[in-house]
């Protein structure tokens, strides 16, 4: 073993190439390393012994909370046994057959089968490639375009990160990349004529998807893909409407609808599947953080029963599937994936989400939403977002350059507590553990009526 | 917990899309399921009690051998430490820094900082967005195309997937999709004129590398990617000479060069990294594979220093980088990967892939070249392969339909070892655990040479 304590913040300095990180900026030196220790419930230890509530859960994924001896043991007892074996050409273990049976237990109905990956982005890539082949398979090579949405987050990769609409994925990553088109973002708050209610704004974004149809030729239209609830965008709840309106267009012209439920799923919304709680009807469904709350990496494609006739003869067609991560349904995250699905049961944590979800939601709105810088107050089970504004009256935004947001984040985890400030636009988002107390709840409140004074009072 | 055993064939064939699978066979239940349960050293057993000698190393990735209890406590350490925290804005874990500090100590010179991914796929990801962000940052927006080879293997996303020269992984998923091209896989034993030396062919691939980029443009080719030894294309060595009359050209034309290491990485051929077995000098390094033996899911991208200070260049100008996984150096992995290197430090496993490796390719040709269906016999380090041919004097191959290599694994399989058929062509590939002993290696050769006996005793 090497001695690692001494040299750990140099190490990382020079050798360590984080994500979505200021390279220049830390490789320098100039941000600060934090070295994660240790973890408990909503909290998390750095290894300077600072202790701090976690109330974005990770990356709104570590839903049911850290420290779980459960899943840790589950990892533990399969590494043991067997840490490794693909599933390429039919094999499995016990513990990715079960797990497989165990998610289409609870997803919406209509599912049945689920092809594993490891990332909400290659979850997303298997999407894109099985429509692909459907589309093929049906004799319809024409209909292949995706359409995504502005402010959607559906991964970081070449053709996952096109179908994300935030100018930070795509800026110099020559992004997005054919064939994908991108259409309005559900986002009430920031509709552009201020006189809609929620209903005409749904309506308006179905028009719109409508026209976009239209104008690239409905027969190249393959298929859309969306979050129920829109998360690295903004965490936006869909206005009143929307998904029955977008999805009556989609069912005009036959094209399939992709429920990115990698936030949403197994819970977060106080409902097993976002898909459910807002009456989506999905052909493929996108799974990943929830699936083992960030255990083990595992994500999965869920394949409805319609689809996957479709699969199937395009297997008999053109035999064995030229598609395979050698990591697919890795025993390890399997094992992980049962245990947490087990704990989710056991913690009742879905209802949990719903319940103190609605607590937490309406005491941040009691606590901020008055704030001359509070615009909205928004969210959904245990998601939601503050978004401040420079001026309430005309929904005028800060310029970006004042970096609203992430000062607050920043002034909220001087105060202990971890919310994000979300990548476009002064938004501060709430995704905590499933398991989030009300006592706890009152903490990030009070944290963050403190945060948002203190920002706005030195200004 | 579920009734699990039971059942375990139904959940199989209802709800587990296998990956490289014949979906309608598997789910009408015309295909075995194979439920592995445990694994020790090179052997693995399945629920029936069935042992094999597993020659392949899973997805050549178990490198240390089955059932190592020094990864498996190493996992289960930090599982219940820390089971999970995110790598982004500067945080790390004690494991994740670690084990960036322990890959660049054992990377070729020049070599500097980790990104860390799952797979190989996510990782050759992020290598092309690394690549197109490097040129915007130099001002070369035009300079994007990526050069990859038929018979490389790099992936199966979307634009990974293109990479990959290969039919099985193109058809019906409307692959390649631009900006990539294809150029000459270096394969010896499939030259066009037969009465070229190997350094006349090596020379041939660089002429035709230099043609395909003055006919695209040289200001428009970013970078090319290959294998070291070409992996699922058939385990082909490098002819010789090949490696530098190719970076010759590249160097000419200002082009990277990506070595995707996902196979070769940590020992496979008898040294460290495949780069410095051949004298390749590139810019990134994809790894994955060996960097855990499989043990948890990580990969990686190796970024030499040069490269680095664009980056920074580039973050210093734009800001922090919009490219993250959730699970970017998930702790759990990176303890599976510090333990896994020193285990191959402890058990000698580099010197051992050379030696024993050595051993097993010139009892495999005693045992079999001569036959007059074996076109050749070649590897190097422990990878080997079998290349069958109808005629052997005239080079003549089977029509694919005969299915040649699948029998000949088949039959393999059936006297207790397992090999893989190379999806292109009738290759049996050989990549057992660097454990593999010279008693291990004798049983691979005696199965071997009677499963090639049988098929074409029987035909």
């Amino acid at each position: 073993m090497l001695e690692r304590n001494n040299e750990l913040t140099a190490w990382d300095r020079d050798h360590f190439f984080h994500p979505s990180t200021h390279m220049g900026m830390h490789a320098r030196g100039e941000t600060p390393t934090r070295v994660i220790g240790s973890g408990e419930g909503v909290y998390i230890t750095d290894k300077n012994g600072r202790t701090s509530l976690d109330a974005f859960a990770g990356l709104y994924c570590v839903n049911v909370g850290y420290g779980r001896q459960k899943i840790a043991d589950a990892i533990a007892e399969q590494a043991r046994n067997l840490a490794y074996y693909h599933a390429y050409v039919g094999h499995g273990t016990e513990a990715s057959i079960t797990l497989a049976k165990m998610i289409v237990d609870r997803a919406p109905e209509g599912m049945s089968r689920v092809y594993f990956g490891l990332s909400g982005s290659d979850a997303n890539e298997t999407n894109i490639k099985l429509i692909w082949y459907y589309n093929n398979i049906l004799g319809r090579p024409e209909k292949k375009k995706i359409i995504s949405r502005w402010r959607g987050y559906h991964g970081s990769g070449v053709m996952t990160g096109s179908l994300t609409g935030l100018e930070l994925f795509h800026k110099a990553f020559d992004l997005p990349r054919v064939p994908i088109v991108h259409t309005e973002a559900p986002y009430y708050f920031r509709r552009p004529d201020r006189s809609m209610s929620e209903e005409q704004f749904s309506q308006n974004c179905a028009d719109k998807l409508e026209e976009l149809i239209l104008s690239e030729g409905p027969e190249t239209i393959a298929a859309f893909i969306g979050e129920p609830i829109l998360g690295t965008g903004g965490i936006v709840p869909p206005p009143k409407g929307y998904w029955e309106k977008i999805q009556a267009v989609l069912q005009k012209y036959e094209i399939l609808l992709v429920a990115d439920e990698v936030v949403t799923g197994f819970g977060r919304l106080g409902t097993m599947f976002g898909s459910d709680h807002y009456g989506m009807k999905p052909d493929l469904i996108t799974i990943a953080k929830g699936l083992t709350s960030a255990y083990a990496p595992l994500s999965g494609t869920i394949v409805s029963d319609r689809f996957w006739q479709v699969l199937v003869q395009g297997s008999d067609q053109l035999g064995a599937i030229g598609h395979g991560w050698t990591y697919s349904a890795h025993p390890i995250c399997a094992a992980a994936g049962i245990a947490n699905l087990e704990l989710i049961d056991e913690m009742g944590l879905v209802r949990n989400a719903a319940e103190t979800g609605g607590y937490f939601r309406s005491r941040l709105a009691e606590a901020v939403a008055d704030h001359k810088h509070v615009g909205e107050v928004r969210g959904d089970g245990l998601m939601a977002a503050v978004e401040f504004v420079e001026d309430k009256d005309d929904r005028r935004f800060f310029d970006p350059s004042q970096k609203i947001g992430p000062q607050i984040a920043t002034a909220l985890l001087e105060r202990g507590v971890i919310g994000r400030a979300m990548p476009q636009g002064d938004i501060l988002g709430f995704a905590p553990p499933l398991c989030l107390t009300r006592k706890e709840a009152d903490i990030v409140v009070k944290a963050t009526a403190e945060a948002i004074e203190n920002v706005f009072a030195n200004r």
